[in-house]
């Protein structure tokens, strides 16, 4: 029982009931809800002027077509996978200077449209004065003109090339759709979380701790001290791996956490889906007691996101299909996220996964060049092919074994295995393998001791975070995921450098 | 004109209509929206169970007061500004090791509050077997114990000694509640920009150039490579203090662009508004041309996120101001919110903030401490006295001498002042001063390049930058503003460190 001294010191805290109705005052009309800037196309699809309004209209010249007595100009802006087709009459009114790529401003009238689009704009000198001068209101200038080697006036390139000229490739209409995609996933995954009561909070990025225990890290110096004895934050200092452990103290306050925030690894790995700058979505969740609980959340997670895009796509086309360039990627796609969505995710544990390996590979050895083996870590190739082939579906692989994991995992008390296995979970997909990777958090003191003890990490480094089970110490867990690969696996993206602005990796950093 | 053979390399774009009617297929019903987890207390109070339903709740005990009959426990989880009050009866139900900062279980009846609260939760033994059993639907389990010197069983600390246990110091509530209204603030400003077209984008935060061209950078390297001659990325690479220029590339593709992103100076300056490591909010928008486009949007934005706060605070209560220890700052915050939303805001040139600031100081030469003069940037006084004294309300400040501001601003065509100027603008607010800069960007290649090389600066490392001006260059511009800035404005809050949930500052990195 509590000391009564410490019972008295108990004191109720100040709260105020109903403070909303103090200083309560009518709110003041906002002066304006129109943005003060001329419409961008999304705005004029979206909320479309009257047929036979003037407009005007600004964007980049995605193509032109010329004949004897009209010419066709395409008009793009980047907000939308619509473009604008302007009808101009006669094709004279084009400048010289008019290319694929330039920038123009125009003004016209906004028209139904005769072929498949539903609208147009006609550009006409219809009132064009007897003295040669042109009506303003019909008008078509270059903003910005393109030189003759601009690189972007084919239609067509390969990723690649595309990759080697970041500060244009945006500028080509299905990258700059992938880009609106991420920004699309992104708040889709706010409204989830907002909607489940969770706090997104904001932890560091610059640590003095070592999450994982290993991997490559990046150091930060102040870049006046570099060479010299001093340091900046009095001590070495480093670009987080992961943002866990500090989010598992903000877990330890407000119950349900996450976040969206770069991370960073030093690897020299140059593949199709690792880079040395990402965005990972983190959760952590206290008050919960078994890895399902955490395997049905992230599912529930990503279906509410693939949900509302496949709503979309019904209803009103998702602005990523309609920018692919080809029928066949829409196809996949749509097949993609229709897969997603059929069914309720299986899940093993890694025991049965090894068990499930080791039956194909027994029946034919051509299948891997690794042979499973209960104890090592799934390699790529069977992770793939779990969830590619065999499953054809996302998979959950629960309960790896203790020496694969990470030194902040539940130990489960199962004895029947080899060794000890901890209480984590693996997402496999289809195509990419790993997508989000979770555990229950050891929030027994003594436990979480003995293990960091036993893996010979220091515990002193790691005072602030054992603290947490000190004192009100509750049963939690969490997860993370690549944002980036969410967004190559949602959107069929063959290289995740192409779903990020500026990848940066080993050797690639140029601007 | 066009050469006929560029004419006829121009092919259309491969585009499909309603690629939305492909592979349709019935959308699969959800397996469940329920969560796999216990309500948390947000949950209870949004969506209350009807009353004398049993409930299970998990949570820490933020008080409790013991009397001979009957116990009071609160119990808190961080996900509201609500605690849960149980009314426990006998009191020997509550268990010995019980204190304030435990963390707890409960199973009791959710009935109809007595007091001033809506509900409570009733934990009693009617149920209590002859054989001292009791009722496992009546309980009070402790899950994690405190320590006696617990620095949280206290209610009130300052704000100082909070800092000082990084740890623990969220479980206060009144700071739960300042992240909770991070995470509110930054999904109205998600809402805001979807409302306007906008993509939220992610700039790198690993830079080779340096946006400022001045101010203390942090460099980062493979900590297994420091000290070597080798660089990780081959070349030297900095954490961006401005994701300005790379936010312009996508501008210059996307149109509207803003991202919400860390930032870091290495400046030694230890205040209570500035950070080492802090979030910004930029955003970029082609197609304006002046900076009165600008101020206004980012007022509008401004008064969007308050708007919301100031309805929710009118219709069902706000979470930050039901969190508050005193009346007199839930009075305070109200006053400053409506102050935001009263008028339009003012906007003044830099040269009649001069004047202004000339002529109070010509009648009393106690007000500031540095005398205002035409060419010299405005000091932290001026300018919280121009919100604060002057206009008492926000005000935009545009138009500053070219040697104040950065290489990348417009140029004005302006010959009356002393100097040349630019296209820019501060927002300078009541007690903080600067919140928010801005400016339009030059976009003629031959003046940028003409400005880099006169101040001395290096032409080359700029290429990429500079591109964006020689093909498709458009009219653009773009603010930036500290994210903790606006929370600690909006919330009142002295210091930024009470904001962010890791500050970061020199010698300040101990976790």
């Amino acid at each position: 029982m509590l000391s009564r001294s410490l019972r008295r010191s108990l004191i109720r805290q100040v709260r105020f009931q109903s403070t909303s109705s103090t200083a309560k005052s009518p709110l003041p009309p906002l002066s304006s809800t129109k943005l003060p800037f001329p419409k961008c196309i999304n705005e004029l699809y979206q909320n479309p002027p009257a047929p036979n309004t003037p407009i005007q209209l600004q964007g980049w010249v995605s193509a032109t077509r010329i004949s004897k007595n009209v010419a066709f100009v395409d008009i793009v802006d980047g907000t939308s996978h619509h473009d604008v087709k302007c009808v101009v009459r006669p094709p004279s009114l084009i400048p010289a200077n008019l290319n694929t790529g330039s920038s123009v401003q125009l003004n016209g009238l906004w028209v139904e449209g005769k072929g498949k689009q539903k609208y147009e704009v006609k550009i006409s000198n219809t009132a064009e004065e007897s003295d040669g001068k042109k009506d303003s209101n019909n008008s078509l200038v270059v903003l910005g003109e393109v030189e003759e080697l601009y690189p972007l006036q084919k239609k067509v390139h390969t990723a690649q090339f595309l990759r080697t000229i970041p500060q244009y490739r945006w500028r080509m209409q299905h990258l700059a759709a992938l880009l609106r995609f991420r920004s699309y996933v992104e708040a889709s995954l706010v409204e989830f979380y907002n909607l489940h009561s969770f706090t997104k909070t904001h932890p560091p990025l610059v640590t003095s701790s070592d999450c994982e225990g290993a991997g490559e890290l990046f150091k930060i110096e102040s870049n006046s001290l570099v060479g010299t004895k001093e340091k900046f934050f009095g001590k070495d200092a480093f670009l987080t791996v992961s943002t866990q452990l500090h989010l598992e103290v903000m877990c330890a306050a407000l119950s349900r956490v996450w976040t969206l925030t770069p991370c960073f690894r030093a690897e020299e790995s140059d593949t199709n889906r690792h880079l040395s700058e990402f965005w990972m979505l983190e959760a952590e969740i206290a008050f919960i007691d078994h890895v399902d609980q955490l395997t049905k959340f992230s599912e529930m997670m990503i279906k509410h996101v693939v949900r509302k895009l496949v709503k979309d796509a019904d209803n009103f086309g998702t602005d990523l299909l309609e920018s692919m360039l080809s029928k066949e990627q829409v196809q996949q796609i749509r097949q993609r996220w229709n897969m997603l969505l059929a069914k309720e995710w299986d899940s093993i544990t890694y025991t049965k996964a090894i068990e499930i390996l080791k039956d194909a590979h027994a029946k034919d050895n051509t299948i891997f060049k690794y042979e499973p083996v209960w104890g090592e870590g799934l390699r790529s190739e069977h992770e793939k092919w779990l969830a590619g082939s065999y499953f054809k579906n996302p998979v959950f692989v629960t309960d790896y074994p203790i020496e694969e994991k990470a030194f902040y995992m539940s130990i489960n008390a199962d004895e029947s295995t080899p060794t000890k296995t901890v209480a984590c979970f693996d997402l496999l997909v289809p195509d990419i393998g790993e997508l989000i990777g979770g555990s229950m958090r050891e929030h027994d003191l003594k436990k979480l001791e003995a293990e960091i003890q036993r893996r010979g990490m220091n515990l002193e480094s790691f005072d602030w975070y054992l603290a947490l089970r000190e004192n009100g110490s509750v049963p939690h867990g969490g997860f993370g995921m690549g944002f980036e690969r969410l967004l190559q696996y949602l959107s069929c993206t063959d290289n995740i450098r192409d779903v990020i602005p500026f990848p940066r990796s080993v050797n690639n950093c140029p601007c």
